[in-house]
């Protein structure tokens, strides 16, 4: 009988994703990945999160098949990250972490427009609000299938950060 | 103009729900938390984590208000670990967490079942997959709607550390 791959110390689907997902630090860092920042400085700035900090959770996402690095300047050698099909996946994860934020993370006061991220579907134009198909054509959602349009609020800080 | 409440130094819904669900021990407790361990002693085993770990992360869970302690014994006084609603509306996260495990984190000769961790639909009995409304009734799965039946693998492993 073949020996079983010991992917993990669990055989929990949860317990796998926690093992990498399971960190502040890479939640951010894929976020600026969804956001197309694929260059390492921009990831730095898009996270506030120090380089070696950065440096070493993109080399941990690399070894789990997520980001993968290509060059896109030869001298001096420069690279930039990029989800793979499985890390592109991790869309929906990341989106139900902001529905379900937009719902319970905010203080009445602090709420200056619907969303502090709308989602538009890029298919049909539709706000998507929190939904998992759109409300106005039904496509399912998924990666590359929404643009988001930051609140006033977050557009000022990410411009702060210099990481719009 | 009244001051803008500080509940995190972001304003970005996915920063927000990163910083307390950015953790793996978060993330393992919640699991139990939803598999009905209510119990103290019932969440070590199950997640495997430290008494203290564990204590501290329960702690920070109460003041995010995810987590509500009840006692259900006076001599001594113990208590047990119950979901809020906005504990429970994280379901849909975990959930999909676990639909993305389940199609990338194993090897093709782990899989001895369908899913390490199969989801019936209470409503109707159906196996929802990886859906996320029921494929045979419709409904919008959520917490609470489905029940686990573990595969063999992951049921020989939760027997091993008695947390079935």
């Amino acid at each position: 009988m073949p020996a079983r791959t010991k992917l993990s110390d669990t055989f929990c689907p949860l317990g796998r994703t926690a093992e990498f997902l399971g960190d502040r630090a890479v939640i951010l860092i894929l976020r600026e990945l969804f956001f197309k920042s694929a260059r390492f400085d921009a990831i730095t700035r898009g996270t506030g999160l120090g380089p070696q900090l950065v440096s070493a959770r993109l080399k941990m996402l690399e070894q789990h098949d997520v980001v993968e690095r290509r060059p896109y300047q030869q001298r001096p050698l420069r690279y930039a990250y990029h989800l793979t099909p499985k890390g592109q996946d991790l869309f929906d994860i990341l989106y139900v972490m902001r529905n379900w934020a937009e719902k319970w993370a905010y203080a009445p006061q602090e709420v200056e427009a619907d969303y502090a991220v709308q989602y538009l579907h890029r298919g049909c134009g539709a706000d998507v609000g929190t939904e998992i198909h759109c409300p106005q054509c039904g496509e399912r959602l998924g990666f590359g299938t929404v643009k988001a349009v930051l609140s006033p609020a977050l557009a000022r800080e990410r411009l702060a950060k210099q990481a719009v």
